[in-house]
């Protein structure tokens, strides 16, 4: 992994593609996989959308994304099904011809001999023309890299194959450093607090978790969050201190 | 739930807002619920998006987004910390006025006395003009509902107590209908067959679902969807006699 050459962040968009997810047939497991996998790399991922397997939305939603962030990573509509139609609408999404490309044939041809591979098989040799072949230890059918648009499968256990193969190419930013503090109060209880220390500390984030304990009640989790290892303890040493302030108000009262 | 009176298909989206998603760190459980619920209610969701914690993209995306779809479902944003800005947000993507709200702050006094509702509880309070409340069974703190955009909180116990409150109220569509069936067969042995068929069933979908039987390997669920009872009967025999073929050919082969 190389870190972008002038510190700028790099972000991400990813693009779920498919039916099933909107219709609720299938659980989408994969933007979480990803999202973790991305900031555990210092790459920010700033925006998801899932769209159906239709032409016209895969290209807009590329389009609309593509643009914005440094990568866009597609899950999705890569197999052998006629509403497989990701590839060709990647290629129309950049103005390229696609074709059977005959290194992906190749990867098939392990496997499928002769008239197996037939010509739903074929549609997964599909790729744009200039794209890079991303393969995998997981399937023959590979994914494939384009501009910055990373194109993988919907099935989890293959793209995370093919995340880890892509992951140590990506350009990546400073990574984001983080601490957890348990708050043992409520989230309500220390909202305000919170907010004051979000002004007083820019460079660091504060994350508000609320959750609730089995055996004490309601409570909440603060993640704090800075590139900045000092600005990171400074604002974390902040937390520390309101959290004593507020328990103390609170017993009084 | 009415049906939309002149049979037009009612759709939505989903806007999910929060950084805690974007980051990974929370695993969104909300997407896959609605998605189910509304396809299951005749609703049919379209796209949809998520994005962080920061006015301007979620005030963009509620405005791409509810002037396309019938309706817009939000979860996340509505705490009562500083990064909960969904109330706001909305109001200013509907340049209305936001406020406390004497109902909203009722609700709340029900459990807060005194300065225990304080500034950060206040927060959830903050419902814009025009907007009517969706309370539920699980948290005083309610959701709202202006225009076409309902915005529910983001813990999925809450934001399904809000959408248990706010279905019967949707217009719906006719609904859905749909038939699986078990291939026995791998998805590329019948992925040009399943093409043929969508083309020779207009007003059916086919949706081919892999899977990895533990004792017989590779098999493909076969879902067909129509609204119609009599050309989903159709499709759905279609499929059988399709099955027979290729198994009988692939028996030959």
């Amino acid at each position: 992994m190389s870190e972008a050459e002038n510190g700028a962040p790099v972000t991400a968009a990813i693009l779920v593609i498919g039916d099933e997810i909107l219709s609720g047939r299938t659980k989408d497991k994969n933007i979480g996989y990803i999202a973790e996998y991305l900031t555990a790399i210092g790459v920010d991922l700033r925006e998801v959308r899932v769209v159906p397997d239709e032409e016209a939305e895969i290209v807009a939603a590329l389009n609309a994304l593509r643009h914005r962030y440094s990568y866009v990573f597609t899950t999705g509509g890569i197999g052998p099904t006629h509403d497989d139609i990701t590839a060709d609408s990647v290629a129309k999404a950049f103005g390229v011809p696609i074709d059977y490309d005959p290194r992906a044939v190749a990867l098939l041809r392990q496997r499928f001999k002769g008239s197996d591979l037939n010509e739903a098989r074929m549609r997964m040799t599909r790729v744009p023309q200039g794209a890079d072949l991303v393969t995998n230890k997981v399937s023959l059918a590979p994914g494939f890299w384009i501009g910055n648009v990373i194109v993988m499968a919907g099935v989890p256990t293959i793209m995370q194959a093919m995340l880890d193969e892509v992951g140590p190419k990506l350009k990546t930013g400073k990574q984001m450093l983080s601490e957890s503090v348990r708050a043992d109060a409520r989230e309500g209880d220390i909202g305000s607090e919170l907010g004051e220390l979000a002004r007083a500390h820019p460079d660091a984030t504060f994350g508000s978790y609320p959750f609730f304990d089995d055996r004490t009640g309601p409570n909440t989790n603060i993640v704090i969050r800075s590139r900045d290892p000092d600005k990171l303890a400074a604002a974390t040493g902040a937390v520390h201190d309101m959290l004593r302030e507020v328990k103390a108000r609170l017993k009084v009262s």
